[in-house]
């Protein structure tokens, strides 16, 4: 029997780290540590200063590469393809390191039910055979390391939040019945689709990491800006995740 | 000049408390704790274990009773006055405490962003003749703790997800745009403004607490179990918090 922690580890600043994260670090036997390409640097970084504050020598850290996804054909097979590849990829490092069975614990960055695949790769290891007992570790968000930057709160007072990814912003424009709009997973300027008039917005760039950067004001006045400060912040670190908060000026008071 | 340090402890269970809000908690000369009516009781045991394993003896903490909000009339202008009155006690216990100016921390249940007033209650002492330097910790938000408590994402696969209240989904139904819904600050079962067909809910309430109860299925199937659980946390523990994620069985793929 594997049992298996999904711990949320925040996004990369160590003050993020709950007590609980912690004690389900130091209880594993194995931490799996997935390395994605651009993003190997920082996460080693992060991995060395959790390792060293935290846990025994005696810890067993596997470090292994994911496989990537392809880049052609439908996006949403695309994706279950690869979540089945990097299922495969934990099954091997668990049955490398743990033959008998025993606790292991997979960081994830941010929080694991937040635009994070790991709940669903973990689904797919009993029907691929291996006894597993699922633990979810919730940890702090880009979300969350946003708002808090920005000393700001995500909804209005009594009203609608939408939380959706870049890809949406740009395919669909404003989304109906909100005046609040989270977006992730941009890989760059899915604000540009939108007409800047009336929309203010807060955008932090590798929040958490020594590279955080901020910058909020109107759309049509920043958002150059942040597309510049986005491509020095990429050519500087090697990659870079950013998320940013839209609110329009709109009937604020909903009277509900 | 008053630091005042708004942070988020997560939902009473503790292993949700980060190490930054210890910190804040620690280096806090003041510590405001504002109780409200039903929830005196859970929130003082919360706090008393907070203290005892995290504060120096010496911290002082200032616990008050909240000014009530007022039942009748407009929702929204009375919400607006009862924030100025909170302001108001807020800064009446910095200057009993802290005639000088110092370090002030504010507990907050789960993260000061996520349909909490905090923000907006300090953004009144400025205003009002307050020298005041915010920062904002995040903490573990009861969404969180739902969506790790029964280990499930939040978001379908590069889909969106609406955070909304329980006001809204009674007075609006089901939002344009979106087959995921998480509902927050239901005074009880708006959900039944809902046709439950194709809808699966997934409920929890107390969470965090010692008291945390689950309920996850078809919502025709579960929703009067879910109201008669409620009620029964109602009556043993004299009050109670829910929230609920709600997903509609609809195009789940976009294609996008």
């Amino acid at each position: 029997m594997i049992e298996l922690a999904l711990v949320g580890i925040g996004t990369g600043n160590p003050d993020h780290l709950t007590l609980g994260a912690i004690a389900a670090l130091q209880q594993a036997e194995l931490i799996l540590l997935p390395r994605k390409g651009e993003e190997k640097a920082a996460l080693a970084a992060v991995r060395r200063r959790i390792a060293e504050k935290h846990l025994p020598p005696t810890t067993r850290i596997a470090e292994f590469d994911l496989p990537q996804r392809r880049a052609a054909g439908d996006y949403l097979e695309a994706v279950q393809d690869w979540h089945d590849a990097i299922a495969r990829a934990w099954m091997a490092q668990i049955a490398a390191h743990l033959p008998g069975g025993g606790r292991v614990a997979l960081l994830v960055w941010g929080d694991p039910s937040l635009y994070d695949s790991s709940l669903r790769i973990a689904a797919r290891l009993a029907p691929a055979g291996m006894a597993v007992r699922l633990r979810v570790v919730p940890g702090i968000t880009s979300l969350q390391a946003l708002t808090a930057a920005h000393a700001i709160p995500l909804n209005d007072l009594a009203a609608p939040v939408m939380l959706s990814t870049g890809r949406l912003l740009r395919a669909r424009g404003w989304p109906e019945g909100v005046d609040v709009l989270a977006v992730m997973l941009d890989p760059g300027g899915a604000f540009e689709a939108l007409e800047p008039e009336g929309i203010h917005i807060w955008w932090g760039g590798c929040l958490g990491l020594p590279e955080e950067a901020l910058i909020a004001g109107p759309l049509a006045e920043v958002a150059s800006q942040i597309l510049a400060r986005r491509a020095e912040l990429r050519a500087r670190v090697g990659w870079v995740m950013d998320i940013y908060l839209l609110r329009r000026e709109a009937a604020r008071h909903t009277g509900i």
